[in-house]
């Protein structure tokens, strides 16, 4: 009988599940509509008919020994999602508490950011480390630290929102209210608002001028920076500056030994790795120059969020 | 028999020493000449003779049991200083390993900020506390940094060196080769370089006007500021400024319940604090608001450093 843990990613517009073992093999996996969801009581009966449809053929072959649940807003202290502005479920949602009327099992909660981190320590790049930083490249910018062999979760269960910090004064707008934030420029949107910024700015030319704000993508500009666009490589250049920049203030923090940068846009490797590093060692006090590495997410990249989640169970057994 | 820690705490012009109780009562201390002993040797004799002079009146009352060591550029994993720009001995100084070929005694090496964080976790205010910060506002800028009920360490042992992050681009001169950190900004040299700019800017008459640059102070900037000189209560409110603004940087990586400022500095009350809160509570995402205190710090000033030091052998202890 294989020992596993049941893995839940809950995203704005999907949430995937699947059953994950001790090496971080994904043994099954399924995915159902968030937002078709109005209600959450709704939404957690349709995913607990999907986790039944998916440990059902694996029978005795498996024993589950927990739940990890990443999602929006997630508090790991009190088990509950919080006012997520991407939910539909406003208010408090005591999401591990419901979860626990149904099944006879420990039941976790986390962010998506930390879940990332928790996957990488368990699963991933980071398994012999005890003290690094996992950044989450999305929609947004999320943030993961371990210290001393843990994740660190503050005291109100709120440590880690580096996409938050402030890095222009009077810069762009963030989506939380405050201006010139670290994810109003480091994200896929934020790629995007830069692309745009030296469309209007510059005279040169580039394909990319024929596309709408609302079909931008970081990938489209991945993807003309690999042609050589000069535009695309200098929004490149800009989001490497200012996340290298903040990764050298995150390092007089915490000291880490590696940075790992995970989800879409760190798919662009060296078109994002290289500024960053760059910006990075020029910020950094003599005594951690070129001792810290950016790497990507050692995380199969297809299933990584229900990894993440799912790792919460083996990060608290231990 | 009371048990006791000898608590050492090497400044670049003297160090103090002292016997400490678990309660953080300081039964007898006393102090030698550092920048005397042109030869670490020499004044490790030195310091040897002076703590069996201390000891010695105490006879049987006490059990040592251990020593800590608070020093510049220390570190806690290698038990060595290293390249102390503010010490007479170069390169590596490997105190613990000295130390211990005269003591059979667990002995113990932080960095000052760090002590000072101990102190404050073992003594102090933080006693109940596992999420906090300490700042040290003396010369330079100087923190450490508990999650999880544990000092924050870091790889190389060098986390918390917040004096050392950038503020201002292109802004001061630091002294260790950076330019705009936040030391340079934010501590009793950096008020005295922001007095000196106020007062090439304006025209503002005020009684700092007599005095020349190196016997400026921050004690005097204090006075002045009481006195209701504008140009002093400026500067109090520029260095808050800087201060605030990399205090709620520093709450989006750790999310501690408090941030304690010790040292000369922090003695300017709310003159430092009030504007200190303002600027961080104006740069705090919402989850963050009027939720972490800043606060004195708890130690008794006059033998800070000491209590810092000792609190190293309780603190590894439990």
């Amino acid at each position: 009988m294989k020992e596993v843990a049941i893995g839940i990613d809950i995203g704005g517009t999907y949430s995937k599940l699947g059953i994950v073992d001790r090496e971080g093999n994904c043994l099954t996996e399924s995915s159902i509509s968030t937002r078709a969801h109005k209600e959450f009581d709704t939404f957690l009966k349709a995913i607990i008919e999907e986790i039944e449809q998916l440990s059902h053929p694996l029978g005795d072959l498996i024993q589950v020994k927990g739940i990890g649940i990443g999602a929006p807003n997630a508090n790991y202290f009190s088990g509950n999602i919080e006012e997520a502005p991407n939910l539909n479920w406003k208010g408090i949602v005591p999401i591990v508490k419901k979860f626990k009327e149904h099944y006879n099992l420990p039941t976790y909660l986390t962010n998506d950011a930390n879940a990332a981190a928790i996957g990488e320590k368990i699963y991933g790049a980071a398994k012999n480390l005890d003290d690094f930083i996992v950044i989450t490249l999305g929609t947004g910018l999320g943030s993961g630290f371990y210290a001393n062999g843990n994740l660190i979760y503050g005291f109100n269960g709120f440590a880690g929102e580096l996409g938050h910090i402030i890095v222009k004064r009077n810069g762009r707008k963030g989506t939380a209210g405050l201006r010139g934030t670290l994810e109003s420029y480091v994200s896929a949107t934020g790629m995007k608002r830069t692309i745009f910024e030296l469309m209007a700015d510059s005279l040169e030319d580039s394909p990319l001028r024929e596309i709408p704000y609302i079909h931008m993508t970081s990938k489209k500009i991945y993807e003309a920076a690999k042609n050589g666009d000069k535009l695309a490589l200098e929004a490149f250049e800009i989001t490497g500056k200012y996340l290298g920049e903040a990764l050298a203030i995150s390092i007089s923090h915490t000291n880490p030994k590696a940075i790992f940068l995970f989800g879409g846009l760190a798919k662009s490797g060296d078109f994002i790795i290289k500024p960053t590093k760059k910006y990075m060692e020029q910020n950094l006090l003599e005594i951690y120059k070129n001792k810290v590495e950016i790497l990507p997410s050692g995380l199969s990249e297809a299933n990584a969020a229900v990894l993440g989640a799912s790792a919460l169970v083996w990060s608290e057994a231990n």
